[in-house]
Formats: C-alpha cells, sequence, structure tokens
C-alpha cells in the first residue's frame, strides 16, 4: 500500500480538485477501504457552490463501493479483501441518539470528550463522509465505527448495482417508509429526480396501488413509469392538485412524498393529501417553509408532516441489498455515466448542469 | 314533554341570543338528550365574533351531558333516563373515513346522498354540533348516530367532573397521545389555558417524567403544576428555547404540544425538540405558518409534526370518563363559573375577554 | 320480487340443502343484496360435519359478491342496482369494539338490548352471515349495517376477480400485516391453500424479499411461486426449519405466517422465527396448542404472536379491490371451478374432499 | 489497584462462593467498574441450584452500581470516578440486532471472527454478565462496549435507589411497554414479585386506569397498591378470571402482564384478556406452555402475545433513572435486606428461600 493517495478535495467555493494525500492510518474501530465506485450527489453541488460549507481541504462525497484494505484491531467478523459499501451516514451505534431511534442525528463523535454530558444529538450530525471528516471520491475512505458501519456486498452483484444504497436509496426508500404505507393506498411522489425514484420504487415495493409520480421532465416520468408509477404528471402540463383531486374522486391522496426541497412542491405534496393524510419530506430546504391555513385544516386536518435524513448502519445496508439482490427493484438504470476519478472535474460539470439525462455518475477511482 | 325549548343561537356577528325553538324530531338512528349541563369554548366566541362562520339561527355549543329524553327506533342498549355525554366531535362510525382511522374526518353526512362516491372525507367535518345542526347550549340536543355517540356516565361522576370530557380533554390528551411519549420523556407544553392544561395531565398520565408547562400567565402555571407540571415557565420572564436546552443538557425536548394557535408557539414548540422530536399541534392557526428553516434542520432533523382534531365517540368518552373516575387527574377545577343558560350572553362576555380567571363556565338549562 | 328465494341452509350434520326461503324484510340500517357469485369456504365444511355448530335451517356461507337490490331508509350513499361486495365480517362500526380498534371482535347485536351494559366484545362475534344470520349461499342475503359495509365494485372487474375479497384474501392479507414487514425481510408461509396464498401474495405486496412458501402439495407450490414465493419447500421432502435456518444463513426468518391451524405447522412457524421475529397466526385451530420452550427461548426471546380474523367493512373492501383494480394482485387463478346454487351439494361434496384441484369454487345463484 | 479481587464464584450445582481472583485487563472498548452496591437476581438462584448452566469459575451476578475505576483507550466521554451502572443485558450496539431493533438478542460477540456472516442472532444473547462473562457480584466488573452501556448516575440518587434500573426495573417496565397501555386501559398483572411489582409500577406510570394486581401473598399485594395498583386479587381466595371479568362487566381486560413463569398464570393471563387484548409476558418458563383453545378463541381472537427479554444500554438506563429522580416511582421499598459481599453465602440463602419478606438484597463488596 503506497503510503499517498489520490482524493477530491473542496478548495474554495467553485472548485473541487483532485490532489495527493496521505492514507488515514487506521484506529481500533476504523476500517480503511480501498474505493472501487463511488458517486456525486446534489448535496457535493452544494458543497462545490458554496452552498454548504466544509473545511478547505477536506475530501468530498459520501458514496463508497469498496474492498476492505485494513480492519482495526477491535473490529471483527470480516477479512480483509471483502467487497463492502457503508452508508452514507455511519452512526455510532453505542451513542444516546442511536439507542432513542434516531441514529442518523448522533453528533458524539463532535466532542467525544463530553459526549456522555451533552447527549450527544446534533440535527444532521451523523452524516460524516465528506462533511465532517474525508469523504468517498478518492482511492481509499476510512469508515468510522467499522464494525457498526461494513456491510459486505452479497454475491454476484456489480458496484453499479449497489451504488444507490449508501444514499439515494436509502433516503428514497425511507421516503416511502414515512409515508407510512397501507394496502390500496394513493401516494403523489413530488419530483423524479434519483431520490424521487427511488421513492416511487419504495411505495412500489410497500403495497401501494395508486402511485402518482409528478415531475416536469418527460424522461424523468417515463423512468418513473419503469420504477412502478401508474401515473404521472407533468405540472408543466396540468394542475397536479386538481388532477390528485379528479383522480381520488375528491377524497385527496392516503399520503405524498417531497423529493426536491422547494416551497412549491412541499406545498403540493400538503395540498393533495386527504384529511388524515402524511406529507413524508425527503427535500433539503434552503428557505423557510411557508405552511398555508387552508391547506393545514387550520390545524385541525389529523395531518402528520415527518422528515427524515438518510438511514445508515450495516443492518439497513443489508437489507436494501436484499431488495437488489431479490431483483424486486432495478437501480442499474439510474447511473447514466461513468468518469475516471482523475477526471471527476468534468463530472460535477456535467452533474452540475444536469446535462445529457445524467441521473447518476459512477466514479472510478 | 314540550314542544319548545330555550336555545342559545348565532344571530350575526357579535350576538348569540337565547331563544325559543322546536324541540327536534327523533329519526331511527337519533336520541334526544335533554342538556342538563354544557359550557362554552373558545371555537364559540370565534363564531360569536363572526370569525368562523356558521348558519344563522344555528344553535351554538357542543359539549353536552345530559339525561337521555327519546332514543331512536333503531337504537339499543340504552336507556331513556340515563345519564350520558357525547363527544364535541360526533362521528358515523360507519364511514370510509372512520373505517381509514381518522373518525373525526368524517364528513359523509355533509352530502349523504353522495357519500359512496366522494368517499366523504371533508376536513374537521365530524364536528357537527353547534357547526353544522344544532348544539348543545339548549335545553335538547339531537345526538346523530346515537349508538355510536352516546356515553354513560358512571355513577358518582358528576356534571362538572365530566364536563371537560366532550372537548377539552379529548383535544388535550390527543396531543399527549400524539406526542408519543416514552418513559422517561421531556416534554414541553405551549400555553397553559383549559386544552393546554389538559395536555399537561395528559404528559403526566403517559409517563412524562421533566414536564414543561410555558404561559404568561403566573395562575394558570400555578394550576400546571397542579395538573402535574414539574417545571413551569413564564415566556415574559425567560427565553423558552434558551431554558428548555438548559433543562435538557442541550439536547433539547422529546416532544412538544402547541395548544395556542399561533405563530410564536408554534415555532418555539419546533425549537425547543431534539432532532428527531415530535411537535404535536392542538392549535387553531388563523394564519399562514412559517417554518424557520434553521429550526427545521433544513428538512434533515428526523423531526414529526402532526396536528388533530377532538376525537369523538363514546369509547373515548367512556375511558376519558374512566380516567376521571378512577382519580388519576381531576379537571373539576378547571370548571370555575356557573351560568343559567338564560343568562349565556353574560358568560360568554366573561370568557370572550378572560375576566375573573375564568377557566371554564357550567351552564346550566 | 318474488317473496320466496332458493337457499341453501344447514339441516343436520352432515347435510346442507337448498331449500325455499322467505326473502328478508329491509329494516332502515339493512340492505337486501342479490347474490350474483357466491363461494364455499372451510369453514363451511366444518359447518357441514358439524364440527361448528349452527342453528338448524341457517342460511349457509359468508362471501358475497351481488347486486343491491333494495335499500333500508336509513342508508345513503348507494344506488339499487349498483353491483357490492361486503365482507364476510359484517361489524357494526358504532360499536365500542370496532372504536377500540377490533371490529371483527363486535358482538355489540348479540344481545342488542344490552350492547351498553356489556360492552359488546365476544370473539369471532363480527363474523354474522351463515353464522348468527342468514347467509349468502342463497338468491339473496340481507346485509345488517349496511351503511358500513356495502362497498361497490370498481367498473370493469369481473365477480370472479372480486371473489376473494369477503373473507380469503382480507384474511391472508391480514396475515401478512401482521407479520409487520419491513424492507428486505424474509418471510415464511405456512400451508398454501387460498389462505396461505393470499398469505404470500400479501407479503409480496408488502416488501417482504425472501418469500418462502411451504407445502406438501407440489401444485399449490407452483400456485405459490406464481404469488410471489422466491423459494418454495415441500415439507415431505425437507426438514422445513433446517432448510430456513440455511436459507437465513442461521439467523432464522423476519416472521412467519402460520395459514393451516394444526400444532406441527404452529410449532414450525415459532422455531424458523429469529429472536425478535413475529409468528402471524390465521389458522383455525381446533385442539390446545403447545408452545415447545426451547423454541420460545423460555419466553426470553422477544417473540410475538399475532392471531387474526378476517378484518371487514366497506373501507378493508375498497382497499383489496383497489389491489386487484391495479393489477398488482391476480386472484382468478384461485377459482378453479363454479356451479349452479341448485348444484351446491355437489360443490360441497367436491370442496370438502379436496378433489380435481380444487381451490375455491365459484357458486351462481 | 490491587491485582486481585473478591468475586462470588458458581463451583458446582448447589454452590456458589466468594474466591481470590484477578483484576481483569482493560480492552480498548472496556471499562472496569468498581461495584459498590449489586443485588441477587431469581436467575441467580437458577444458577446457583444447576437449572441453567454457566462456566465453573464465572462470576456470578448481573445488576451493577459503582465507580469507573478504569476506561479503555476507545472510549470517551466519561471520568474515572464517575458513579455509574449498567443493564443487566449489555449489547453491542453495533450490530445487526440491534440495528434490528432487538439489541438483547445480539450475539455478535460469541463468536466474534464470525460476526458478519452469521448475523449474530442468539436468543437472550445480549445477557453477559454472569452469564458468557464475568459479573457483578464482586469487587470490580468489565463493562464490554463500555460506550453503549455506560450510564452516569444523577447526583442526589443513592446505590439503592437505581439498584433495580439494570434488571428489575427495565424488565418490569417492559412488560408494561408491551401490554400496549391506552389511557383508560384495564391492566390485570399476575404475581407481584420484584419484577411484577416494577410491572405494576410501570403500568400506573403509563397510564392505565384499572390496574389489577394478583398475587397469593398478602404482604406483597400490599406493596403493590402503594406501587399503584387499584385492586389486589389473592388467587387463593378467589377466581381470578372471574373476578376480572365481574370488574370488566364482562369484557375482559385490555392486557395482561404475566410476571412467574408457569403454566397457571400464562393460562389466566390468557383468559383474562377481551378479544383484541395483549398478553405481555415476562416470566422465565422451564416448561413447554399450553395454549387452551377456548381462551384462545381457536385463532380467532385477535390476540397478541409478547414476551421480553429484559432491555439494556445507557439510554434505557437514563430514562429509567430519570424516573427515579422525577419522584414518580420509587423503588427503594423494594430494597429490604443488605449483606456484604463475603456474607453472600447467606444471602443466597436468605432469597432462594425467600425469608424475612425478602423482596431484594442489596450486596456491598
Amino acid at each position: 500500500m503506497s503510503a499517498m493517495m489520490r482524493a477530491a478535495v473542496f478548495v474554495e467555493p467553485g472548485r473541487i480538485e483532485v490532489v495527493d494525500k496521505k492514507i488515514p492510518d487506521v484506529g481500533p474501530n476504523d476500517a480503511l477501504v480501498r474505493i472501487t465506485t463511488t458517486t456525486i450527489c446534489g448535496t457535493d453541488i452544494h458543497i462545490l457552490k458554496g452552498e454548504y460549507a466544509v473545511e478547505k481541504g477536506l475530501t468530498v462525497g459520501h458514496e463508497p463501493v469498496g474492498v476492505i484494505e485494513k480492519l482495526g484491531s477491535a473490529v471483527h467478523g470480516y477479512q480483509e479483501g471483502q467487497r463492502v459499501i457503508a452508508g452514507a451516514i455511519c452512526p455510532n451505534f453505542h451513542s444516546y441518539a442511536a439507542q432513542d431511534g434516531v441514529p442518523s442525528q448522533d453528533g458524539s463523535y463532535l466532542n467525544p470528550k463530553n459526549a456522555c454530558g451533552c447527549h450527544g444529538y446534533h440535527a444532521t450530525a451523523g452524516w460524516r463522509f465528506g462533511n465532517k471528516i474525508d469523504g468517498t471520491q478518492a482511492e481509499y475512505v476510512l469508515v468510522p465505527d467499522a464494525q457498526a458501519n461494513l456491510a459486505p456486498v452479497p454475491d454476484g452483484l456489480t458496484d453499479e448495482q449497489v451504488l444507490m444504497c449508501p444514499d439515494i436509496m436509502s433516503t428514497g426508500f425511507k421516503g416511502a417508509e414515512n409515508a407510512h404505507i397501507k394496502i390500496g393506498d394513493t401516494v403523489v411522489i413530488f419530483a423524479q429526480g434519483p431520490i424521487g425514484l427511488c421513492a416511487t420504487a419504495g411505495a412500489r415495493l410497500l403495497g401501494a396501488t395508486t402511485i402518482i409520480a409528478v415531475d416536469g421532465n418527460e424522461h424523468r416520468l417515463g423512468i418513473a413509469r419503469q420504477m412502478g408509477a401508474d401515473v404521472t404528471l407533468n405540472f408543466k402540463n396540468c394542475d397536479v392538485v386538481e388532477e390528485v383531486m379528479k383522480l381520488t374522486r375528491g377524497k385527496g391522496a392516503d399520503s405524498s412524498i417531497e423529493a426536491l426541497g422547494l416551497q412549491q412542491t412541499f406545498e403540493s405534496a400538503l395540498r393533495v393529501l386527504k384529511p388524515g393524510g402524511t406529507l413524508s419530506s425527503l427535500g433539503v430546504y434552503s428557505e423557510d417553509l411557508t405552511i398555508p391555513v387552508d391547506a393545514f385544516a387550520a390545524g385541525l386536518g389529523d395531518h402528520k408532516i415527518l422528515t427524515a435524513l438518510c438511514p445508515g448502519g450495516k443492518e439497513r445496508m443489508r437489507r436494501l441489498m436484499e431488495v437488489i439482490d431479490s431483483g424486486r427493484v432495478d437501480l442499474g438504470l439510474l447511473v447514466t455515466h461513468e468518469y475516471k476519478l482523475d477526471d471527476i472535474v468534468a463530472a460535477y460539470d456535467l452533474f452540475a448542469n444536469q446535462r445529457d439525462g445524467v441521473l447518476k455518475i459512477a466514479v472510478k477511482p
């Protein structure tokens, strides 16, 4: 193992570059993973643009597929050379937050000396790769709390088949889980980017029988139908709320999933609901949201609004890979492009500008 | 039974008056109840002021305690002369909405001829008394779907002891139930009016061990302590969010209950939460709400926001009266005043202006 | 409408015969439905054999597909001539039991004069057709609490397509719902008769990714694969518990569904579980059950055992028909035979003896 | 720190003795705790009698209260000298089982080299102290996965006040949690030993309003009333099932808790239930159980049977200590006797023979 590696780092707003960096040392609870495939997320674009601040010089990226290079002395049950993934969110499951049911919100590592005193809850703090510690767009990544976070890839699955599991699929499926789908439900999914498409696939997997996918892009609506949508609505051509009311004969949808992060989609996701319905929100909002008092039935509509951060951990990853392995869902068609790590600047450019029908890019060190 | 009765009706904005009105006929699924005690709700004040529109001439009020005067031909298992209450919300439990888990949102009666076609969901439509049909501030009230809604009062309980059950207690306790309290939780209840006080009592009953009651009125905070609050915070004297963070050593509350209906309390109820926490909203909002993006962790905080309309039905009423009967909770001290029905105009005046430490008024036909 | 109809009635143990019977009168909350298709259930065989006692002269059968002939005066939102089904279990949703979440256990009608005093819970008492009141193997059936129980059939669905909804599908799917399936779960379904096959289809619909169907009949295992089973095990050829442990690499299944009603299947359903797993029981047991202390981990295995009676009501029926209408599940292939009502004795003979690969029989008045 | 300590070890069936033993070394994820108070559990009696097999020479006991003597190098957020407890069950929360929601069933440590391959589920395997590793009836105990399991004791609480948290309270309260108590529920708790008494206190804390405690010992029934029971039934003087049916006017209890481990109590716990009710089982059974077919409504009663192993982890311990600290529940009165560690043989004798009104014994090294 050479002492140095290539890694894409945040330099300054507008600049992510591939540089040489030291391969990290492995502590007792860590694992060093050699990346074979990773990808770029919408969040990385926010980092690139300086809209979300990370430390200069930090390696970016949070979606690892790779091979165990070296295991910490206290990590058991794995072999070096084994193919693994890890979630975009790598919680310490020993934490108060994890034991309390919200591992993604674990910030116990942020100030470990005080982990006990402050209970260690910090919003989104379970997200470490490419945020608080070096990320996955590199030749190697150090996985913290490896015993909790390394998930072996089943034989026979390719990197591309499991590349969505660490973030996109885990997030999208959580959106469907938070929609509390019951047999025979009608679910409306707003926005059919990679996460919205996974939410659509998740709603199908969980038993919704009328799945309505909304977007302004006909190509994505086409993929939505492949993912399981029964009905697609192009918001450029119709009034989505009105259409849903027609389709449900005035009742409204049982639940809706917001997968974009805008006032307009959030508001429509509320307006399509039946009284008693659930809004499952996945979007990352950059501005204050308004809840229109009429759509909210003045607070008397038995509505539920749930948000989620991508669930992580090896059990979550195992379950998602089971879905892939069983053939229930094929996310391979979301990987539309491939780039070498050394060409990642071009990949960012393509992805940031959403050219060429790009959905997700496989990046290969 | 005389053919006429006294009833408080909405005349025009600013005027509710007691008039003579025909005692209604009893259909096969109805029951006629002779009111022995009823009360005035904050919603009635909105009706009085014309802020919430009802038909002119409608009898107002929705909190009945009384005696069965006459049973419909298809209503079984009750006796005339039996003491009963009914919920403020009187759902038709045969409806799609009720079978789907949200009886309070049942509007199947609104257009009964079309009940089947439209599924019959309409926000708050389960609320009929003093809203869509004649209410309880009268000598007699007709209870619809009586088989579902008449709840016998246990022997030994006074009218005053059960007067909170139809609305205030059912709503406040639902606020506590929606807070999903686990053993050892910290819960913050915003506003200690009658509903907030019941939410405080409900949080205590359900096992929260740090109950923080917030209000600007020291007298109400004193009653909050009697209802089970461990800590009371007067928002006039402190920064509530900061205090909660101190009390929870930076973690935030497990859940919060909003019991007023203002932007400020809604927002504070969100800001006191731990990531992963639940905001249980009871307030009736009259304006659009803003969700500050920081308090919402940009949509990534695993937050839950739940609203509720007062649950009704005889099983709900039975359970609430069990709570009273077991001595777990004493809501008698919320009934601070008594008026005759014929003096209800004065009672409205006292209640609307919140004079004389009034919490709830027993109104006696 | 003629005053008389043909109806299959229980005469004495061993004899069910088609006789002439008066068409019943329609009370205010009833509906008279002209049966177009019904079927025979395993329970009917128990009645035929005298193993389950019903009153002599009672019309048997509890799975109605038909057309509204006449509506009670208090039933709204339907039209005479409309195609409908009703659940095998026809609860009074106004009852305490229904409002408490277990409508199938509502016995409020059993002694209506005392409905209020006794709370009206009686095990299985929600089952009325062909048990406590005249059933569906007749030209006409009277549906009680029609407002709650009549479910319109979507245009375009045939009688055969919805014939499983009233009982077999509702029961089988409830078995899958009680299994608390999470994304990526392994579920084992014991016995692939009509209900087990529906449980298999339900587990597939709800997101299980390793579905293991068990039976001793290869033909049924073949249908199980069509219904969504990933793996089929013939208990005559292998040790089922051992095979499940192999397939789950020693962990055990997340849940199991018992769909037969024997000690052996119940016990195996327990033995295949992981610690923390759920046994969802659908079988009708005729003898005491034994829980082996080792399989039960001495009571320390965080096991759950849940039983269920078929859910009824128009909302349940609506949802199940949505599943059919969406094309998610095709239960048409479970209807293997057709008989005229007047030939029902022969149909009973075929079904009781499980000849000719019979699964379910369409019976046509 | 001396290199040797006193420890009570299992010698052979019938003999537990205090011997000198080496103080263990501290690995990176361990903590060494100096025991200040521990206690004897019913399970220890089974070990003493040879009814439950442990390795000869193993230190017994699993209920630690103490002071951190030394922290492993990878354990953060604690200070040496800090007062702590740990659960009787010390799971590795990084494991598949814990991430899957059943930490108590985590056996990943049993064969750590293979932790990954076998998923690591083994019934009761989360129980390590005094079962698979040296326990707490000693001067020192090594806490595994200390980051997950060390729970600081709030200032002002005595050892005796928190001595029930690691096992008795956690188990008893889990019994109440598994009973799924709703506001106004009736709950019957069978057996009022220490765990049953905690289940009674837990049912009170969670909002049951009719709590019926059953035992054959009047002294214990008296303590049950102090713990919150509304009604006590001495099974020697009445037919418990019949009495519960009278108290619930024929409906049955909403849930029951079995806290002994015998066929008779299990069966009665089933027979007192309403259709739709929940049996929450805590007992450790030593023989096969029989489910009488009539009590089980032939499998059609919508019954739930749930078992549980004591939940562990620092968050659980924190919550239980909050309950004590809030004054909601006082378990001090369960500690009836005190012995020195060197006199533990006499303490075992007293406890095994249930002499002198013993409930729990504080053992002091």
